[in-house]
């Protein structure tokens, strides 16, 4: 792939708004929670209900969601934008899930004032490239009404403004 | 699944902030363009550079995807929102390629005026309930700068604000 190529594909997918989420998981055997900030995810369908996540393998939570079996999807609020911060940040890692605003969700770490907080139980998983994609069925759904969901576009963040045509 | 799961989940899939896309695709025999509305797409990997789409297996763009073997990822700008009805609404269809905003792109349907474009091969399906995923390699991109790109949420379309944390 050369360099232009390169840079045009960037651009482009820059300009996909997308959900801001914070995937997590939990070591079956050490309990140690773990997370990551996403952007690369979709539901599949509604039968069987279920959620695709795609994660770098060069990821620290990549092993655990294989050992675990399991993720959780976590919809970010705009009033959660710090936390991206906290998610992203490899010298914040031991300050992660240390606030309480985090509860069990399916034996998974649940962010309680996300947007939407979906548990998923890994059905299928498929390797491309650098990533590994993991399908998920639905196992626990939590909603919080009256928040306003996080967006991300062109590499940063984003709220979202109903557009009425014509307007 | 019952209804209440159902329904939370719907709801909770309805706060995820999307893309708008038309994924295209054409005959490779008749030559007959297809596309459909689409939102749940995102970014793979960048080696090799590659999207994926989820598709309704009962849509009719369906099979001519898998026979020609390709689709392309047309992200709509703001001013492009009269698509969303022309591609959604099956009494327009005979209208949908008819207008003069279309051109080639790696032998497929490319959206001229499109925030962006990308021709994908595909390398990898996997049918999951009752959609497919396909996972394409990009073969080809095109971007219009001084875009906005349209997004959804909570069923209705949306544009995007830069947020500022603190503001």
């Amino acid at each position: 792939m050369d360099a232009d190529f390169s840079a045009h594909l960037k651009a482009a997918m820059r300009r996909m708004p997308s959900a801001v989420s914070i995937i997590t998981t939990r070591h079956p055997e050490t309990a140690q929670p773990m997370g990551l900030v996403a952007s690369a995810v979709i539901p599949v369908t509604m039968d069987p209900p279920s959620m695709l996540v795609s994660i770098n393998r060069s990821s620290s939570a990549h092993a655990t969601i294989v050992t675990a079996g399991g993720f959780c999807v976590n919809l970010l609020s705009v009033a959660q934008h710090p936390l991206v911060k906290l998610f992203s940040s490899g010298a914040l890692r031991d300050r992660r899930f240390a606030d309480d605003i985090w509860e069990e969700r399916c034996d998974l770490p649940g962010l309680r004032d996300a947007t939407a907080s979906i548990a998923c139980k890994v059905r299928h998983s498929i390797s491309f490239g650098t990533h590994d994609l993991f399908i998920g069925e639905v196992t626990g759904i939590m909603l919080n009404d009256d928040t306003e969901p996080l967006a991300w576009v062109e590499g940063g963040l984003a709220r979202i403004v109903a557009f009425e045509p014509g307007s």
